[in-house]
């Protein structure tokens, strides 16, 4: 634990002042940000608040603690989803949500999540401040795990609001210690059966918007506080062994070798290659790879990789995925290896509204930002939530792109032009 | 353990009795091979016999009866080696030394390493039944942990016997149990002090051939039951890192990566189509590779690989790892990445002597076999006395090149076919 250090000192350091207008308040955004750092802060100043732990729970406690003094009425479901609700003058419209979540990864930063949660509930502070009350209600939202370093799954909480969360696979995880999801579960006094029963009504919900940080480099290139998400990429990972022959190092000839690593090679290469041909936002990613037997001196007669496939496109993201096996089978029959395929993950990617881009544009020239457009790679909350409400997302400059990392960082100046641009958007919807 | 299982019975089996003829005798040498495979015979019919071990031990004390019985004087040294004598006509002259091992990697099969010993004795066998008595010396040996299983090390008996075995290395070895080197030789009454004694002079002996397994199908491709060994490839190990930038496989555009799977995908890829260019006997593997972080969704920061190069030419060998150094070079500045190198092993090859081929040629005429030269791709203990002294190998054909695993696999015909051969050029040296 770090006791020197102190994000909000660290925060406010480089602010202008001139940012906090319209009932936005830049010092109490960098407080909160500070207080919820110090709920499971790490020794490398990093955030460790894995989803469904108690640190979750805590920065949640928190949160509501500050929701209640917004004036904002709070409920929670039973996969522990926070709603902090202002009623509109019409209480019978359905709701504007805005939020994100408040679970890390380990060793995280303290943007990714918190950043969306309290842009959402410092729009409410900046109405209060200006005794503004909107048409239409407005909900600030947590999301439980969202990064899913518990279960190797992820955006559960979502996921199981929006009714999409499989409840019999979810029951069957386990997590590192060989904790069950319902021992997880009934250690923050909730249970699986629970979990089953928050599916919320959606006819409920107008639309979502979540503000991100943008994990990226994309804005800080442009020279931008804040930009438009035009579509959320929805990964697809699929699953390639190729099989050769092991064999000894020294006593197979070069011409005599089925080595499956030299094939993985030319497809890891190849592919490559390939998204550019597509679009311009596709990605194709091997992140991981491993060599059986792994031997200095034995040839590798299996290697087991993953090719991670995103685009906010889904015709050109599916022709990416077809095009990629269509690689391994041409490889596997240059080489004389067989190969296996699955897809073990599909989500679909979802593309931003125009008019809610349009509207989003709007509020980024009222405060004299150049609107940009920039694809979402990884999923968020709002890709789940997508799938059936119309969405919108604001990214907020990364320093450097860095992220799931202690060093993750955006300035305060760039936090707060979020929190304003938020606040026009959701004005005009309402 | 599996009690039907009988390798005597197995061998004979297909055996044709007109091998059996100036006093080899096929039966013999099949009982032989079994009764070492009932030491330490795994589930699978396998072998485990690790250097250094109790299993170890015990085979080579049941060869020393076996030496006693054919009248051969034993002496030990402080490594383990066994030596059984003969003595020539000339006791003053050095002597022609033949063998090979009696350990073996972790389930490995029954004739790496036994045959070589085995076949050695036979020839002791028949002189007996013929009552003939070389000019020369003739001494059967057994060097201890050839394979190196244990530390993974080897060839540590012929090391030590030549005075090339690195005793402060040695000494601080520890087995996977955490056992020190110390402690595994005190387990067989033995220790580092004796092993550092057992250095020979090598004037005593005038050279060395060893009979083995091809472990290879070049002789079975060809119809060969035995082949004489042109060359033993010392094996090369290269140690590379590529080192990238790890970042988010969503939010990383394909244009802005330093991707170190991708690097090493090419590398591998590459240096796959070199050796050709630099000897038929060449060869280049990359048996081991480590990802790091190894994540679906991250690009891979570090790819952590080992080249194994082998070549019986040296200067072939020494020109094929410059040039895969050079490849590394190359894509690491086409790819954007750093690279890392340094090589971890250099054995030098050994060629052996025309002389000694050629009279092995002969001895395989002799007895109506095509003499055929291959290269051995392995490292065996030849290889390290062919450091010292003129050296030769015999291979014994292989089934399915077949090897470190139980289903190792020499017929009884070619196995006595390897010790006439063996014989007759023994006979022509003395």
């Amino acid at each position: 634990m770090s006791s020197q250090w102190d994000l909000h000192q660290e925060l406010i350091k480089d602010y202008d002042n001139r940012y906090d207008y319209n009932g936005v308040n830049g010092d109490r955004l960098a407080r909160r940000l500070h207080l919820l750092s110090e709920i499971g802060l790490t020794e490398d100043k990093g955030s460790m608040r894995i989803g469904f732990s108690q640190e979750e729970k805590q920065a949640k406690e928190l949160a509501i603690e500050w929701m209640k003094e917004a004036g904002l009425s709070i409920s929670k479901d039973g996969a522990g989803n926070v709603f902090g609700r202002l009623e509109g003058k019409d209480p019978s419209k359905p709701a504007v949500l805005s939020g994100s979540h408040l679970d890390s990864v380990p060793n995280g930063g303290h943007f990714d999540g918190p950043l969306g949660v309290l842009s959402a509930l410092e729009v409410v502070e900046a109405w209060k401040a200006n005794g503004y009350q909107p048409d239409v209600p407005y909900e600030v939202v947590i999301f439980s795990d969202e990064e899913g370093s518990r279960f190797n799954s992820g955006l559960t909480g979502s996921r199981a609001m929006t009714g999409t969360a499989d409840i019999e696979l979810q029951g069957e995880l386990t997590d590192q210690e060989g904790k069950s999801f319902e021992e997880v579960m009934n250690g923050i006094g909730l249970s699986t059966e629970t979990f089953a029963g928050a599916v919320r009504n959606l006819d409920e919900i107008e639309t979502f918007v979540e503000v991100h940080i943008e994990q990226g480099k994309r804005l800080e290139q442009n020279n931008l506080p804040v930009g438009i998400v035009e579509g959320i990429a929805g990964p697809s990972w699929l699953e390639f062994d190729f099989i050769g022959a092991a064999g000894h190092a020294g006593n197979t000839p070069m011409t005599e070798r089925q080595d499956a690593l030299v094939a993985a090679g030319e497809f890891i290469r190849n592919i490559y290659d390939l998204p550019k041909g597509y679009s311009e936002s596709a990605v194709a990613t091997v992140g991981k790879l491993n060599v059986y037997p792994n031997g200095i001196n034995v040839i590798p007669g299996k290697v087991a990789l993953n090719v991670d496939v995103r685009d906010i496109f889904e015709e050109t993201r599916n022709q990416l995925i077809e095009r990629i096996e269509k690689e391994a089978a041409r490889i596997s029959k240059e080489f004389g290896v067989k190969y296996r395929f699955r897809q073990t993950l599909k989500v679909d990617p979802v593309l931003i509204p125009d008019d809610l881009k349009e509207k989003l544009g709007q509020a980024l020239e009222q405060h004299g930002i150049e609107p940009m457009e920039l694809p979402s790679g990884a999923g968020h909350d709002a890709l789940i939530v997508g799938h059936y409400l119309p969405v919108a997302m604001l990214f907020v400059n990364s320093k450097d792109g860095v992220s799931h990392n202690p060093d993750e960082w955006s300035s305060l100046n760039d936090c707060v032009q979020g929190v304003h641009v938020l606040k026009s958007y959701i004005e005009s919807l309402t």
